[in-house]
């Protein structure tokens, strides 16, 4: 009761043109700690204040993009229930065995709608923050390494049927929709935001013709004053920015959106609200939809609707 | 699924010495938005981020404290299987109609082990935080008028069996455990930091010998920069700060703690780290516990352990 | 001794389209307080923290732009040094009495090389900040109207000889130079930040064909999460943003351009370092102007060489 | 003209107890950089963001407290003048030749009559900031080492005749009134903050029966942000912290107090207001002195009048 099903999302799996300029990227710049490599050749990194060994994932390959997204359940009984309903709502899941990523259990994978891998899984080792479970301090040295997100976030994602792919979500896996922008017809979503939690998404998606691509991952920071930060460093570093600092009208975060050296959009982002499962959805109408995305400029940028990996 | 059963603290009713005193404070010091006032004479305040009718109700008495502290719930019938699971576990539960609180349904209340009475309920007024469902904007005017927060969060509750009321909360009501501090004998809680959501805390319990007593009912903040502001406030308006700005060891959390005209004391926080029910608790034991509570001054201040309404 | 001579910006007379909807937008929107209007049909404001009785006027007129910009010295046998000096200069000098500018003493007047009227003053009357000159409060109201800046800061003018215009302030009024940036000749200057204080600036100036021309007059804001609230109102009140919430090389502060209803741009920005008088000037070389400019976005936007009034 | 004569506080330097113990403390805890050390043992700190090679001297003692405190002054023909308007006005100054201080040019020193040895220097080496004056970064990583201010910025002394001292660095060096506390007599000063620039303060002091005797040395921070981290890693550091973070009503900065190894007090404090010397002091009475001095807890600690080196 009270939190329990999906948790949280727990890894996403991400794949770069140059591995080790990505390593040194994602260690140095973006400021994750790496956690382990394995016999493939994937790089695991946490953000600093995780506390699962893994939330980051990175391989070489010929073309940018998003693998594979995941959430952590609450049991290995959850895990089983949700690969039996999602069987039962018509969906092909397949198995991969504990192990297969590094210090993580057993995941039940399948493709939503969107043309996402989307995973669940129970078990991720826990590491800690770098803090002792008794007497802790506030935080930790690595919490200043680089931009130094407090944990990977969310996701948006960009395919074809986020009806179809929403639908699972909310109705098999107990999401709940907190924001939504209508297209010109006032009916059909140009995007909805997808909490299961109180956070106000843990994830997101985007209608767009190709499936299977993602928008970005989203890193939280503590602090409006952290996001200057983070705009700093990546400046300092010649990282390309696609926006910000800036605000969101949805979630009201406040953002910078950026590319990795592959061109894999990442977000590092700070506040928000908090959403529960018994308020009303938020909708933002097609005219309004550049203050929804960019509150400040109240224009989309023309990055937005067009570059994904 | 995800955030079921108890979704988050919904309201407190306080008793104040002084009611036209105490609206004037609440609405204008505290920047509540005062939302109705029913024939009983109670006032009812809500914070201008909060959706609901109501979260914080006072009446005129003889002596200060906390009438009953209560927590909303997904849906009615998990209300109803909430009253059948506390009887079965052995607890009186009382049904209070709806409408005896202005626009909220249907209440089961319940003493607890350390003297408390605590409701659940599922249903009040969404009367919105002053923004259209649609295009909002990130904030209103009375986002800044007193110290305004943006909810009411969270209680810490004095009283001797804390044991037993944990077990409840967790057992029955589907709370889980974030932070403890330990007595000297290193097994005894001297308190327990619970959550029902991602939040640090939901309610919190110090081990008291008197039943029923409230240390503070805490208010959210949006900023660091937000906590100075209240503490300006505080000051302008010479409000008695019991101590802060300052951070906690435990939940991390930025605060003041302070005293309404009635002496009930008051938190307005901010930050802290989000929780999860699979994380393992931290522990606090008692040689460091000043660092626990007062992370900066690190040792209890005079009143933290003696001064409750 | 210490601090001499000229002491800060004083006042700006700007020429707006509408006076009625620009004085709700310098009140409401800019969060300037009103403190008088003339026989002339201008209109007076000063900022919030500021003491003397105005710094920034409007009045009515056919196109926008900047009338003169002014600055304070520390008193009349000062003044009149100055004049003496600008004259001995061969710089041609006016007095306007006392009293033409509300609660204003004598001004002298003269024209820069960019072909910007300048002024300066030893007199405007004390009205203080709203709080008394004994035991005073930290802040008042006032401070959260509208973007409420904390005083009007400085101006960048846009005029054809800026050497000439840099040679008088430093040279005759003892401004000193503290950034610039050369254009490809690696010798000329395309711009330079002058002070007669601790601040990174005082004035500045970019070389321009048309003489005469302001790109903005600047507001201090107290901190980044000001600024961030700052561009909040903006789009609240559909106020057109030309860029930010974002940082300059030059000085380090951080920023939003804006533009008032006559098209006339504004800035509000927070923070820099303070410089003094025997700091070696910072130079930024063209291949880096974008960076020296918008610190994040390393690029100049279109607006910001072509876009003045 | 504009910024002439006293530029700025220097350098200061502090007896300590346990040089070792102290260079790790000012190094990996306050955050200042080692710049050198000399042949008779002291070691040389500048904080991060100043450009002069030392602001902050430490020797090993017997006894905590401060040597002397020294105003860099804009020239040496500057430094020859106060020379002999300080013994025009009977003060006795002694000449330090050059380099007896490392990279700083020769020192006029003289006694205040609060009984502290005051020095005037025109030249320290130019060591910058660690970027080029050449398109430099907004920050570096060292503006991250330990607490890391931005520069050594004031101190407060306490003495016996701060009236007299008081008019010297008014009436000889230039330094203007800020704010003053009255005592009950409503007429002698117990304490006056007196500025050489737009600070709100360069330097302060208190009436106090020792002469010599130092309250802190502040140390300057960019934000409340900075003030909270300040803070944490005074508690990681187990520093123990005297008061704060908090707020004065005297300049409105945000502060910690806080005692190095040898029981000398610091400050790393934020922001307050800017002050010009045509401004009106500002004056507190007795009554509300511990308003002025803290301005949340609006009482003294037990520590400010009595605890100092």
């Amino acid at each position: 009761m009270a939190m329990t099903g999906v948790l949280r999302p727990g890894h996403a799996q991400m794949r770069v043109l140059d591995l080790e300029e990505s390593i040194k990227f994602y260690s140095d710049v973006v400021g994750l700690v790496e956690t382990g490599r394995d016999a493939q050749g994937r790089v695991y990194f946490k953000a600093w204040d995780e506390r699962d060994h893994n939330s980051f994932i990175i391989r070489q390959a010929d073309k940018p993009g998003l693998d594979f997204f995941s959430f952590k359940v609450d049991s290995h009984a959850t895990l089983l229930k949700f690969d039996a309903d999602l069987q039962a709502y018509g969906i092909k899941t397949e198995r991969i065995p504990a192990g297969e990523l590094l210090e993580t259990g057993e995941r039940v994978r399948f493709m939503i709608p969107t043309g996402h891998q989307i995973e669940l899984y129970a078990e991720k080792t826990d590491v800690g923050n770098g803090q002792p479970y008794t007497n802790p301090e506030a935080w930790i040295p690595e919490a200043e390494h680089g931009i130094a997100p407090v944990r990977m976030d969310h996701a948006l994602l960009y395919g074809p049927d986020i009806d179809g792919a929403r639908d699972i979500l909310v109705n098999v896996l107990g999401f709940y929709l907190v924001e939504r922008i209508l297209l010109e017809d006032g009916k059909t979503d140009l995007a909805v935001w997808l909490s299961c939690s109180t956070k106000a998404h843990d994830i997101a998606m985007v209608r767009h013709p190709e499936p299977g691509k993602v928008h970005h991952v989203a890193f939280l920071l503590d602090s409006w004053e952290k996001v200057l930060r983070a705009a700093d460093i990546m400046s300092m570093n010649r990282v390309k920015i696609d926006i910000g600092p800036t605000r969101h009208g949805v979630t009201r975060g406040t953002t910078i959106y950026a590319f990795d050296p592959s061109g894999n959009r990442f977000e590092t982002f700070s506040g928000g609200y908090s959403s529960y499962p018994d308020w009303h959805p938020i909708t933002w109408t097609i005219d309004d939809v550049g203050r929804g995305i960019f509150y400040h400029d109240r224009a989309l940028n023309d990055a937005f609707l067009t570059v994904v990996t």
